[in-house]
């Protein structure tokens, strides 16, 4: 350990939490293309979007002005229980490669919900108990984002009901326990408390549910609720918003080490984890200043944005949602049974689509499921800490890039987001100890199908 | 928030994490009375323990002069990847109690094995690789011990057999694929792999095992393997001596806050977690000097403390180890099937029994389940932390202090321990959602027939 310098872990202090949230759109050169409303096909107005979500919340959707938006002092006093998060120098890691790369990662998994999605639900709670609502909607698929809005909800006082998908309910019971214990209800969907889960269930009574399933009822319940709203953990401009506080957060702690990173990686789903961390960094390459090399990871499963079209499309399964322009292998795709279940999406957030499309984003990586445990397991054991499998996609190329550094002898500086932890990931850990973890790489066939889905709208 | 005058967290640097454990023995007015070989019930020796134990710790074991025992440097880095851990000021939940006190918690469920016990797997596993072992062996029933040790000896390339009741492998199979994770090996006890595993099997073929049946195979498997000795998580003089590092952070953490706890309290199993938490307050105590009102919690259903003897008691169900002196609900005492695993033990370490004996621990209290989740339940949803049921104790009585200081009127400073998170122990809270908990106080009766199995030995 002969290496340490500076500190394993860089806290900042709870009064150097950012007062405001960067909007990245203030600064990008070109905007992403409007959101489209599903009926009219027109760009989405206040309107279109009040009943669905909270005032301020499409206040901050639709703002591409206002460069810092600030963060409300109670979600600041909540931010404190967790926040700052620690940076953390990688020296154990470093030191198993004997790579000269200096690696830092920032962790976002050291709160109860177990991931970053806490920095939003949060948020958006917030602005819900603001507005006098009753309580919101909203829907889940592994839980994670679920257990963030519990958690938010239960501490404004707010009530929450969560459509899960069932499979996942069934699956994941302690997942369902603990969103009760934070006080919120959970229904698995399909259910028959709403028009389109009962048609469902009429269809096919045995039905698991699916994401775009849970979303639509969901938005059902919240728009028939008197006083409820309903809210969604990624892919939009607002999640990404107040995602920023973690790169804002590392971006500081840099300061204080005097260091900067060359390559800054991130795991993308929808978007709100890689988009968080990277953004503040993001605005000095958008300033022609110096600016490090972008990555973003994805499933080899599930490549939005290494083989997907850059096209306007629904942002739901279930074809309910306005349209978004953005990377996508269509809405009608299904990736195969792969773990890392929050990058299992069919989009990309439009302002990393954007910012790809540009050529912001130097490069997108799509990543084998086995090579991805393989980091895990190393990361595991030499750092002390399980990942999620989402971070971990992160992890796989951060090592990458830390070997290449070995053979050419470069000093690189590498920072990736550990999204979250894998305690909830266990299953999938299992399969992979045991030799039978699975992985699929769309044939173009198949891709084909979903892109034969993507609507065809006249830009 | 009003309230706020010092951070919710406040964290000491990395190079205050102590350079030394606290050893209180060296203090103590009148030591505990000495541990006794089972066979010739005299007090062990250095010979006695050196088949099972490694050597350093065996001298740490007998250690009763040396004030602090120095931490070995790399033990202090692998502490700096998951310490200090925070002294948090719990303002939200004080603002829900609406309580004059002040409430702090030592948060050690932070890091990837969620509790306190990694504080002395990691020097448990370096003084083995010191010694040139090839590994060491350890039993777990909830799992939480085994995943600290799997981690600590993932960190150090030291094998680890963890033999784990085998009814707890079967309903936690995911704490089994942490423990491989991390590269140990796990098997289920009783087992065909030792003699006293293979007589039990024939006894019982169907056994689901116990703690007690795990400890004799661990201890055989490490006495009769080449380059192994045998490691356990509590009771021990030496895991107290290395979880006084919890205590010694939050001493220090106090100073620079200008406070100090009129209130400490800690749930306490085998003790480990109070002793740690406890032992650098009680050295002011010893000392004469102003000092904290010491609160041991332990569960109803397993009161050791509040109705136990104090006498000298085998460790282990299956009474093969040496005697203690200690508070102790006799050997084959099988506390009611109760959640909080970590504190289902028929005894207490010798350490923390002297110090109750001698009135200078103050008062212990046993506490039903319900009540515990009651308060894990209020914790979780103000201060957005999920408890470990064990840690849970700690909060109902640090909540019933605060509760009374709001009828006094009186600020006092109260601080708990908070061992370990709740996320693997979904299924009680489950129980405790759906009504299901149940609790059981052990009838006079039913302590006698523990109290019978004491064998009499004249002191």
């Amino acid at each position: 350990m002969s290496k340490q310098q500076v500190a394993y872990k860089t806290y900042l202090s709870e009064n150097e939490i950012p007062k405001a949230w960067y909007n990245i759109r203030a600064d990008m050169k070109t905007d992403h293309c409007p959101i489209l409303h599903p009926g009219t096909l027109k760009p989405v107005t206040v309107e279109d979007l009040a009943p669905v979500f909270c005032d301020e919340l499409v206040k901050q959707e639709l703002n591409d002005k206002d460069r810092f938006i600030e963060i409300p002092e109670p979600i600041r006093d909540f931010y404190k229980m967790y926040r700052p998060s620690p940076l953390v120098r990688a020296y154990c890691l470093e030191e198993a490669l004997q790579t000269p790369a200096k690696i830092y990662y920032k962790y976002e998994g050291g709160n109860t919900s177990g991931s970053h999605k806490l920095n939003s639900a949060i948020a958006q709670a917030y602005y819900a108990k603001e507005q006098g609502l009753t309580g919101v909607t909203t829907e889940t698929g592994a839980g994670q984002w679920g257990t963030a809005m519990a958690m938010a909800c239960g501490y404004f006082g707010l009530d929450l009901k969560v459509f899960m998908v069932k499979i996942s309910a069934m699956q994941k019971p302690y997942r369902k326990t603990v969103m009760e214990t934070f006080g919120a209800s959970v229904t698995p969907s399909p259910s028959d408390t709403t028009n389109i889960g009962r048609k469902l269930l009429e269809n096919d009574p045995e039905s698991g549910g699916s994401l775009g399933c849970a979303i639509s009822e969901a938005v059902e319940a919240a728009v028939t609720t008197e006083g409820y709203k309903y809210v969604l953990g990624s892919v939009l401009n607002q999640v990404l918003l107040h995602q920023s506080i973690i790169g804002q957060e590392a971006k500081a702690a840099f300061e204080k080490l005097g260091e900067y990173p060359d390559i800054v990686i991130g795991c993308a789903g929808g978007g709100s984890n890689l988009g968080g961390l990277m953004s503040p960094f993001m605005a000095d390459k958008l300033a022609g200043k110096k600016a490090p090399y972008f990555i973003a990871v994805e499933p080899a499963s599930c490549p939005s944005m290494t083989r997907g079209k850059f096209a306007y499309d629904f942002c739901d399964t279930g074809m309910v949602t306005p349209l978004a322009k953005m990377y996508t292998l269509g809405a009608t795709y299904i990736p195969s049974s792969n773990h890392a279940g929050g990058l299992r999406y069919h989009g990309m957030a439009p302002i990393l689509s954007q910012l790809y499309h540009d050529g912001y984003i130097n490069e997108a990586r799509a990543i084998m499921q086995s090579d991805v445990f393989e980091a895990a397991t190393t990361f595991a054991r030499h750092e002390g800490n399980l990942p999620a499998p989402e971070s971990a996609h992160a992890i796989r190329v951060a090592i990458d890039e830390a070997l290449k550094c070995k053979e050419t002898g470069e000093e690189k500086t590498i920072l990736f987001g550990l999204s979250g932890t894998g305690y909830f990931d266990l299953g999938a850990y299992m399969l992979y100890n045991e030799g039978k973890m699975t992985d699929h790489i769309p044939t173009d066939e198949e891709l084909q199908r979903g892109f034969d889905a993507i609507p065809k709208v006249a830009v």
